[in-house]
């Protein structure tokens, strides 16, 4: 979700403020430590970016809205830089064409950390400053964003390398109980989108009355046993499962199983292991949950259901990240963690949507086409991170991010 | 809209029932009377069918699920046929690639006319079964559909001749005011859907509540002057403006004007002609229509919103077709004819919606990924065949059809 | 040889001169008969060109160089035809981009005939004129190059009908030896190259001396039969077999055999037809001859080698085209006929060659660059037009000619 | 020229032979010494290979062909290098697709070079040997060879970069004049091809006769200012002056001039440096050469007519590298060095040529098609690795390398 940067201004300033940000920036560093220059400089695909350009591009979000424009007297640390790591704010001036991030082998992995201390520190008086929190809050969102993005960037270049190489160590973890049965719902006007307290991305806003069916959502996330079962029943050759467009791509793309998967193992931060049938399956596009789904005699829900059920969840459970650690999704009894998401819902403006002014939300409604919402938080998401009304949104055919599925239906 | 063959079964047969299939084959005949084999053969693009092959595809559905099906004793017309013509039933067997389509000069024109004629003959004793009505009254639906579509295909398919051919002489028809101002409407709840009247298409269905904030909608179409200012005013390089992917299309194709502009011209099927200002704008991509409604301050409706004012205006008003004559869109106070209309919808099934079963039912919800609804009806569109409740699908970037766009505003 | 419009001015017309200018006017008309509008419309390729097209274009090149810049008073036919017909004289003003020739129903195959009919009256009165013989010759060669095109042509555009149609009817004809043994030659300075007497093109031009080293070259063509032991050899699966760009191009396009062949049969002019083992391979590429001459244990000629060998030949002999008749090679004792035998020499100048002036000649040397040379003539090849000296040049990969091979060794 | 690996056995090893071994992997080291390991890895284009790629490419050759062949007791440094370092023996078993190789983050610079001085160490024994002696001499070559294309494709990698990185520090070089005038040949019988003194590849072979006619070769080499004069006249519009396949390139590709210049700079191994208008041109395709040459009413030479003069001359002339330091041509009056000359030869095997047995020549001959033979040396070559029966060989569109030209005429 490099898309979406967009506030809503309602939220205050709470004590730990300097330290969400020191944390955040920490937690981007702690997540790229295994890497080097070459690692963090390579690009698999035009979807994805290098862990560097990551790196520095948080880093110019902080010293374009903040240092330069709020913080008297700041002089670039380097003029060059707005122009390399600038993402898509046309605002802010020309951009390099995307697809040759993966050349900047220049400036160094070193240089770019050099970039993100200075920044850092200079931006520490501004950390206090009321009239930044709103920013700062977006600048930590933002951080956040692309560190899954990082992870998951990485993970499809080592992927790439016969050498299957990996970038932490492998731990064991405890096997959980995946969770059964279904939540119901009675249907009704539900309220969904941001309530007002504390930060989100004002493609949530405004909050607004939705109609709903009875219906009933999975508690438990499909695992990789049910996926194995899809396969062997001929779900991947089975025309009738799946929507047109999905089913081109299968044929155009010969696809036959999730990302990463092969034989019995699957490809992870940790390199080449053997799934775990229980854990939820994940790196699957919209096309595959949508086909799944009618497979399993179900449907996918939509984001007002999801959400409705969702409500009164803590968005703070579930397999999360708190620090740089292996990154693996496990079965879990949490809406939240472990995988994003697919809904049957379009990515679409809420009523009365209105986009934020200025650079900062040059873009915010830009993504409204082709793209479907996600809901949840995924094991590669910063803890803190999601909520509720948090809408993610991807293009039907990605699969390199943590996406996975539950399933609904109507009652 | 290729894509949606699909009934309600509420419907009963009418006194014409008859009349209406008989008029309907008819009608096709005579939209593809002033085409030559050779003009009836080519396609120009992938998105496209050659006239010859939307002539021969409406008598195979007929063919197929009435006479096959239905008719003691019946013999296929010819037994290649049905491979040839099939378009994507998979039920029904091997298809040929659709790119290959215009490499079918044999069979001829001829040809395709003789299997319509001993197909039309052999339907003559099942125009009055009850239990055939249904399906009939599905396939006029879908020889209307393919009506509208071999307009718009063989239009740009003689728009690639350099000669610039005319299939109709031009008319000179009568100016017709364009409507001013907005309806109204209160927000609350609407019921959307098809009230199970009459024929409809099961995307349609089942008919269910929505709930809308309040709103207006424009009583006029957008017209070839308003557009033309857009354009004066740098529309096409105002990045702004755009959704990301319109802006990545709009720079990738090198787009300047809607399609089959040039000039003060337009290509029409009475060849080039100048436009008429006052003409509402048609051959708009939904990113174009966006696009200008964020430089008229304003937004697209929603399917909800056209629907719960159309609902109570005549579907058989407007710039239809009702004969075989020049296709030109003009100026309308009507909410039907003229343009398709794009909305901000994506295409997605409505709550409970449940495909119909068997082949005729097959590609039901196929195509509910990626494509945006338009509303109303065109001048290319048989009069007769839509309504309030009609779905129209395509994808955001094609504009060959009569596509157009009305505003709506929050109040 | 769409490419090759060069002639030497050093012939002189015959007595038979304006018969030869009816005869192949005629039998360009003959070979189109059986072809509908649709079937001389459609273009199944880039490399191709409707048929339609071919009747038009070599009729628009005795309009243009002879008609409009030799005789007084001339008008053209219509004025956009040198628009539509012109392939690439680039003097000649704009063309239109040739992907769209199949987009050409009008004018209609008989609005073609009927320029054809009106250009060849008016050059009547130029046929015995001294001054226009050059030109006159230069345009019969140049008809008889798109006769052959236009059957390739034709041939792969009914292909990519799953009707398979026909455009003749198939004959028995008479079985023929293959001829066995080897031509030897000692080696030493042949001269090589048009020796001034009749037509020819300016590639065949300066004759001049080369080298030759002792060798062979076998006396009959590859045959259908020796083909399947190389695939029943494994020939398309061993790359070491294969020059490096034949590898790519193989596995890239999936290629098992040479074009039209399927199962026991290959489709012809005539329909699916059972091979005969004994004719020649023919709808080879040269990736496929070169594999094959390696697989064998011996090598491809040379241009000089063949020519020299051939300098004794016949080149009105073998399998050539008289009338309009199903074209289908055989076996054969003469190294003319049946088909373009590929040789190993690159498409090149010739030691002090100059391009002929003006719009004629404009392109003498334009295609002097990737492609490999062509000897002898084949069974879709107007009788006369060939001769020893005679150069056809076709890409590495081409194979919609009718192309095969004959073998040299070192001795 | 990573395609031509092939030797012939009549060369015997001289007193410093061990010392070439070493020479040459020391060059190797110290021109990548600039690059970081970030550098190292990445690819900007298919065509190219990382730095690191070539680094361990070679030492693949010596480990494979020599310690593992030839030096009992042998074991491999590590098991994957042979899949990661293999280029296109098959026989050597799987490789890598080719297009992978910018992901090869892991191994490190530090492992490649590491296991470069492991095999340079292994070597040692086996340097005086004999029988180890041609293959040495070909693994020498093969260095060489990956050294330029080390060159010239960081050249392209860093290129990529916005901040367009040097790899060394310019230096201010003695101005040279540029040679006038023209060599002339009387014609007549050429011996061709490598004489069997030292090592040369087996394309070289078999020395042979050829016939010339009269000609002349200019002495020197086309400058930026000639090809500057070639812009101004239009040279790079006017179609009538280029090859077709060199127009459709020119028109796809927007090619305006050659390859790495903006404005009066150009790009190179010290960053954007102001073009020297008296240096030879570089970075120019054959399409453009040949171009060239029509504009100047002359024509490329053939690859016999180079060697015949170059014959008598040094090649171990000229701007050639002896050592790590900025790569620039110059002025030259040297037929070697400074930058490889197109001819219109197309790179085809001489007559009785033999591809060499074995994985080392397995794919002797796999190159000879679409490709023009390059003679002399360029300023990116080590001094010493060609020589005049040299046959570099590119296609026609291929500019990356230091490509320029030189005249010839017919007299
Ligand atoms: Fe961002
Ligand atoms: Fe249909
Ligand atoms: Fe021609
Ligand atoms: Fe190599």
């Amino acid at each position: 979700m490099e898309n979406a940067h967009r506030t809503v201004a309602d939220h205050t300033p709470t004590a730990s403020f300097a330290d969400q940000f020191r944390r955040a920036r920490a937690l981007s560093e702690a997540l790229a430590a295994p890497l080097s220059d070459a690692d963090a400089t390579i690009q698999s695909m035009e979807d994805a970016s290098p862990a560097k350009w990551h790196l520095a591009h948080t880093t110019w979000f902080f010293e374009t809205f903040l240092l330069r424009d709020r913080l008297a007297g700041y002089t670039l640390y380097d003029e060059q830089f707005p122009f390399l790591f600038n993402s898509y704010y046309e605002a802010e001036g020309a951009r390099i064409a995307r697809f040759s991030r993966g050349m900047l082998s220049r400036p160094t992995l070193d240089d770019v950390l050099g970039y993100r201390r200075a920044v850092s520190e200079a931006m520490e008086p501004l950390l206090d400053r009321a009239d930044c929190a709103d920013l700062i809050a977006l600048g930590i969102a933002h951080e956040q964003q692309h560190q899954e993005l990082l992870l998951t960037d990485i993970k499809h270049a080592l992927f790439q390398n016969p050498l299957g190489p990996a970038m932490f160590a492998p731990v064991v973890r405890a096997r959980q109980a995946q969770a059964a049965g279904w939540f119901e719902h009675p249907g009704g006007i539900a309220l969904i989108g941001h309530d007002g307290d504390g930060f989100a991305f004002d493609n949530e806003a405004p909050r607004h009355r939705v109609l709903l069916e009875p219906f009933a959502l999975s508690r438990g996330l499909i695992t990789n046993r049910d996926w194995q079962a899809f396969i062997d029943d001929g779900g991947y050759r089975n025309a009738v499962l799946w929507l047109s467009d999905g089913w081109a791509w299968v044929q155009g793309e010969g696809i036959e199983a999730p990302l990463y998967w092969h034989g019995e193992e699957q490809f992870t931060h940790a390199g080449w292991q053997v799934r775990d049938p229980d854990a939820p399956v994940t790196h699957i596009s919209y096309f595959e949950a949508d086909a799944f789904a009618s497979w399993a005699g179900h449907r996918l829900p939509t984001e007002f259901e999801w959400e409705a059920i969702a409500a009164a969840g803590d968005p703070a459970e579930g397999d999360q990240v708190d620090q740089a650690a292996p990154i693996l999704p496990r079965a879990t009894t949490s809406l939240f963690g472990s995988c994003w998401q697919w809904t049957r819902s379009a990515y679409l403006p809420y009523p009365r949507f209105r986009p934020a002014e200025g650079a900062v939300g040059e873009y915010n409604g830009k993504f409204m086409s082709g793209q479907f919402v996600l809901k949840g938080a995924s094991c590669a998401t910063a803890r803190g991170h999601s909520r509720a009304s948090y809408r993610n949104f991807f293009y039907p055919h990605q699969r390199w991010q943590f996406t996975g599925l539950r399933l609904a239906k109507d009652i």
